[in-house]
């Protein structure tokens, strides 16, 4: 497991040096009122065969994850968060007083916030084929003992909630979810959801998301594949988690963080400064700000994440089409009975307003109860990550019991 | 010099194969009504130092350059076209009568098209710092006998044009031009002649370009900077041309790509069609048409540039900024007197309308002779190069005597 494993830079000759000119967000160490506070992750261990909708068996599968909050007695306050491509289950909290960070989705979790954990039982688990606890390609396989690398099965956006069904049922003993609340990546999670399991879910909140992966968007992640796989130190995916392409990686990251901003974004955050002391006298030295900002998130990334991981995940999202070959989309969400509200923002140019306001379109074609949500926000797709008033309030009033 | 070299792919393990899905256009191989038929490239060696903007000086130059049509006696109807980053000389007409392709403004440019050779003389050169045929990185220096590399010194769009203005007085003998057109890069080029040497140029046609590199532009160039510099066979510059970082080079055409399209006009062409026999039980046989795509512009894109010139050109994309540190776009352009035609293309969002509108807005406010247009088209950046009346209308308009 290549997870939290901070191996260093391979990336020889001098010519990259990292400077952090936008550190992630910190949060106090202190058990802040507001806060969710020290939490711990747990594994679900399921000790038999999951099927893939692929047809292919995985022999067990574990699923990491975390919870906020308490279940009450009826067992029916539980909200499921489905997070992206790069999340993971810590989306609250912290796990060490000593963390400078908390959790992915911490503004938006806690006692008091939009997702109430005073109010909900709060689950959010590692996606399977994941590499932060969760079975996935750098998981051994208990048939051979070796990590399953190529050998782990192309699994679906229907297999991580298939998996997390699991958990929910086997695991937690959970008769209903009161919601499934995801951006992105998570977003395809909830709309899943109210396919696949329609009694079994009561709202569904997909924000900043698609019903089908689009043209250009299977282009970005095609490119981080091939940037992945042509990495020598990919070598057909028989890899040392502590030397694996991270080259390739990094960059696939890179450039996908792009597409999570928005231009309007990066003028107003970087524009065209300078990085301090850029003496602008070779090609190779971060001049832009926005360089050296780039240049840091992939090194961070290649911290956390791992290659095949990205590759099995980006090859989830980029197959993830609920219109199908006849683009019919209301034939896929027509089991679909919970509530829903999808939430597009404005400056978002990967799932854009249209493909989250389609999703709605499509439901009250089938006479569903759906509504749509626009924010106004210059941040990007990752808008739905950050701090917004207008965001949380829709957040909290769909929610409300 | 890399260029024009067909060298096999050295990705290795068999993991990627290419597929064309869309061959470029092609054309007759007759000397057809309305071609510019057989053209050649000639070098004009300039056997004296070039100082660059940085202050560097290269001990001589040569510019590869092609000419259609006939200069008039007044030596007034001479047009200069800018070429992109990948472009270079060769816009018009073809090399032999077995060329499956013409020049790559071949649509623009011939008997009777709008930039009418019966009535224009018509000039490109490649850039200084190309790999073309002109004077770059992988071109000898003749004070060491081997090829200058790194030892380039860091190039401008202001010394482009200076090479540009020594190749249409020293060797061409023109006192004026009637016109300088291009797009993207070439559009910075049109805009730095109209600044450098104002009296020497009648008219301006900038299209789908900027008076400043844009925080997002700056970012996707410089995750193409790290793709080739941290491909292994880099080497710190030092590498046999035949064996270049051809990975990286790859993987940053394949992004910068995406950019050159758009949204919209990728979802027309390639929507989610699938490859015919596509089995889709790996993860890395293409498995999308724009997959196929885009594996093929990278692998023709490495058969033809050199990774070092990419760098070097890309730099001077991403320093070119008229609005300069304290925001003045009228003070860079008060200088132009030419009349100007600026041209933005409604889905290119690598160097959008707006960036194209302020251009005239400021020489509005400069109280030149300037309009705006906006060409209505799915295309992205690159609408700029393909079919479009409209498109011709207007230049052809504009360059009327």
């Amino acid at each position: 497991m290549a997870a939290g494993v901070c191996h260093g830079l391979p990336w020889g000759g001098g010519l990259i040096s990292f400077v952090c000119v936008n550190d992630p967000p910190t949060v106090s160490t202190q058990d802040l009122p507001g806060e969710v506070g020290l939490v711990e992750a747990r594994d679900f261990v399921r000790r038999k065969p999951f099927l893939c909708a692929s047809g292919d068996v995985l022999p067990e599968i574990t699923l990491r994850y975390e919870t906020y909050g308490h279940l009450n007695r009826a067992k029916d306050n539980a909200i499921l968060i489905g997070h992206a491509l790069s999340g993971d289950h810590h989306c609250a909290g912290i796990h060490r007083m000593t963390d400078r960070k908390s959790g992915w989705w911490n503004n938006m979790i806690g006692p008091g916030k939009p997702i109430d954990t005073e109010r909900f039982f709060v689950i959010c688990s590692n996606v399977l084929g994941g590499c932060m606890g969760s079975t996935g390609p750098r998981s051994t396989d208990p048939r051979t003992g070796e990590a399953y690398g190529l050998d782990f099965p192309i699994i679906s956006i229907r297999d991580m909630v298939d998996a997390q069904y699991a958990l929910i049922t086997e695991e937690l003993g959970l008769p209903v979810l009161h919601a499934v609340v995801g951006g992105s990546m998570g977003g395809m999670q909830a709309l899943e959801w109210g396919r696949a399991y329609p009694d079994f879910v009561r709202r569904l909140l997909p924000m900043a998301t698609t019903a089908r992966q689009s043209a250009q968007a299977i282009a970005f992640n095609e490119v981080g594949r091939i940037a992945i796989t042509q990495d020598p130190r990919w070598n057909g995916g028989r890899y040392d988690p502590q030397r694996g392409p991270d080259v390739g990686l990094a960059v696939a990251r890179m450039m996908a963080h792009i597409t999570y901003l928005s231009d309007q974004g990066m003028e107003v955050k970087f524009g065209r400064e300078r990085v301090a002391g850029s003496t602008a006298r070779t090609l190779f030295d971060p001049e832009f700000e926005v360089e050296s900002y780039l240049r840091y998130q992939g090194r961070s990334f290649i911290n956390r994440f791992d290659a095949t991981s990205y590759l099995y995940i980006t090859k989830a999202i980029d197959r993830f089409d609920l219109y199908g070959p006849e683009g019919q989309l209301e034939e896929s969400l027509r089991p679909v009975t919970a509530r829903v509200l999808a939430v597009g923002f404005s400056s978002d140019w990967l799932f854009p307003p249209s493909h989250n306001r389609a999703i709605v379109h499509a439901l009250l074609r089938c006479g569903r109860d759906a509504s749509y949500a626009e924010v106004k926000s210059d941040l990007g797709h990752d808008s739905f990550l950050v701090h917004s008033p207008e965001l949380y309030a829709l957040v909290s009033d769909f929610l409300a019991p």
